[in-house]
């Protein structure tokens, strides 16, 4: 079979730790497998050297950010080469430029166009395994570009759909994707599987095992991604199609999740007009606040309510653009609420299922929680609470879900 | 003016020794040069790098060291890029791939062959410095290919040729070059200049202010190198042609060196024949064991003896290579002695005036310090001593030659 394999930071943590992970990989080049390992930068190196250019310069060109992080990776890939070989693995490591690992957009946020697997294929002609730098490409003026924070999964899954991988499997210090994160639920239940949508849901409130990028170009191309630990031999997750759910797997909620450290902005009685909504949403994306829900109920007397969250460390910021932009509006109050937080249900069953959202309401009546604001989707229920309710809230969602049984 | 400055490893050994040296560039910036500053990694960066791979490999593959150390020169670059920019200083860094800095031979030994400098005239228009990792190339695979240790100043004077530089600065933590090691003659003075023949001589005897590389290339194209220190303004030593040495600097020596740690070895009693010689230090070579003096003398009974020095820690090793060759010749006896050092004077002024062999023998004479064996080229003269008067040895020669009162 060819196996792209990618381990993160942890997993090559330090020299102990990449022996261990050659092991490891020698054991899959026993069994005749090729293989494509992809690395990251080991451990806290990212850190470090974000650390130095800091001292050196607030706000350092992003290019040469790319420039001086690009290396975390050249150095994993060329130690884990040499421990390879120590242990008579053929290996040969590439950086991104090497493989022609093209990409668009900007420095440190590029996304991958494309590759050239020459390189791979004359590696593998000699028996070789491939270690791969994760996390970096090139532009087409040879400019080192990285991929963002968590772009090596994207790397490993990018290298699995060019090869055409039977297998591509992301390495971490966690056992796989649980019902909801184990920290704060004991009963947590590690699956087996979770389609790409689900883990999109999942990953960007914060389970963030995977990188949202890394589960998109995936679910483009129908890559399996199998999720595990490197520190152990147990089967993690699968992130699959979702037709590829086996029957038994099939529920309504895969998952349950818990975003902190929000708060609620409400703008109160502005007009209900047209195209308002749009304009006060891209002066906040132009500030780059990230604004997750957001809830518009019209009133019956021609004056509207939008409430939206955002990160309490944006709260500050977003307050301000409001009230600028209701004073331009000349109307309209502004109400805040900080220490809340959200709390969804996941699950692409609940599609096709009514009372996802009943089952959920009352589980947290039932616990006396009040809901401040709904949010629905196709695959999600999103509900906000107060701060210091939404450990409870979480427990009692993943047990009125079924999800203490699961697994 | 176009100027080529390079730092060494101490210079950029911190980020405040990178701060210093942006504000230094700063300055030159200021005054209207166009700038290419060559970066080698940071203080201890390459041997940390050494130790990880170490840990994983006793004998690393060559082409992944050079994948791993080529790393340190992009974190120092990338570094001096983001200080230069924090004061307004517009740069951008490049990799010795980026430059397509083409090399030939071995991994981890690699000769540039040459350069593109379309890149650096493109920075050069947007009034932007150029800086540039030291100590590497790629070859036409885009494999990333290193110079050396020191191959940092090489990648200078390549720089320097490759764009016709007016000048080209090496900055080290040393003041300049020095007529011998002040730490073993309180009397050394530094040189206003040397030429390139007696920069080689002294390098390649263990003066080590610059690689020998460089030496040789600005020779062949006649780039000046202003070796001085990046801790001071203090002009330090031009290395420049002959030709250009001015009448004042002409000296018959122009500094002495000492080289410790050897070791003589003497075949005694063996034939006198044609391509004996041509064997044995082919098979000493075959071993990576570095001869310095050869010295044969035939005797007038067809008997020879070949003495050769080398570094005390190849003596077992050459030992054997020889007691071999003895047995297989039939004949001839081994002596070996210990703890020996040599001294030698170095000066392109002594060609064409007789003498200062004499010199230097009666200055030892006067010391009571017995000469074990003499080996004199056209610009130097070495002498064999026993190791506790070597120090003694190298001040009286310093002495005699006059230097005590050069500069």
């Amino acid at each position: 079979m060819l196996i792209v394999q990618k381990f993160g930071g942890t997993s090559v943590g330090d020299t102990d730790r990449i022996k261990n992970v050659a092991n490891r990989i020698k054991g899959y080049y026993e069994q005749g497998h090729r293989l494509i390992v992809v690395v990251s930068a080991m451990g806290h190196t990212t850190d470090e050297l974000i650390d130095m250019a800091m001292k050196l310069n607030g706000n350092p060109p992003r290019r040469e950010m790319d420039m001086l992080l690009s290396t975390g990776e050249q150095i994993s890939m060329a130690l884990m080469a040499m421990a390879l070989e120590a242990i008579e693995v053929p290996a040969i490591s590439f950086t991104g430029g090497q493989l022609q690992i093209m990409t668009d957009g900007t420095h440190s946020n590029a996304r991958i166009r494309g590759l050239d697997t020459t390189r791979l294929d004359e590696a593998f002609a000699q028996k070789k395994v491939c270690i791969v730098a994760g996390f970096q490409g090139v532009n087409e003026n040879q400019e080192i570009m990285t991929l963002g924070r968590g772009g090596s999964d994207t790397t490993a899954v990018a290298l699995a759909v060019a090869v055409k991988a039977d297998e591509c499997e992301i390495y971490t210090d966690v056992d796989g994707v649980y019902t909801t994160d184990p920290n704060k639920v004991p009963k947590a239940k590690k699956l087996k599987q979770i389609c790409y949508e689900e883990m999109l849901e999942l990953a960007s409130m914060g389970a963030g095992v995977l990188h949202n990028r890394s589960v998109e170009l995936a679910s483009k191309f129908g890559i399996v991604v199998h999720v595990r630990s490197s520190f152990n031999h147990n089967p993690g997750t699968l992130v699959v199609p979702e037709e590829k759910i086996m029957d038994m797997e099939k529920v309504l909620v895969r998952g349950v999740s818990l975003k902190s450290d929000q708060a609620r902005v409400a703008a109160l009685d502005i007009p209900d007009r047209p195209g308002l909504a749009a304009g006060l949403f891209e002066k906040l994306a132009t500030a780059s606040i990230n604004v997750d829900m957001i809830v518009q109920s019209s009133g019956h007397d021609g004056k509207n309510t939008i409430s939206f969250t955002v990160p309490s460390n944006d709260l500050a910021n977003a307050r301000g653009i409001l009230e600028k932009f209701l004073a331009e509006l000349g109307g309209g109050r502004i109400a805040v609420e900080e220490n809340i937080a959200i709390v969804s249900a996941v699950g692409v069953g609940m599609k096709s299922h009514s009372g996802v959202a009943a089952t959920m309401f009352q589980a947290l009546a039932k616990e006396n929680i009040n809901i401040e604001m709904i949010s629905t989707s196709e695959i999600k229920i999103s509900v906000v609470v107060q701060k210091d309710q939404a450990k409870r809230a979480l427990q009692a969602a993943h047990t009125a879900f079924g999800l203490d049984q699961n697994g």
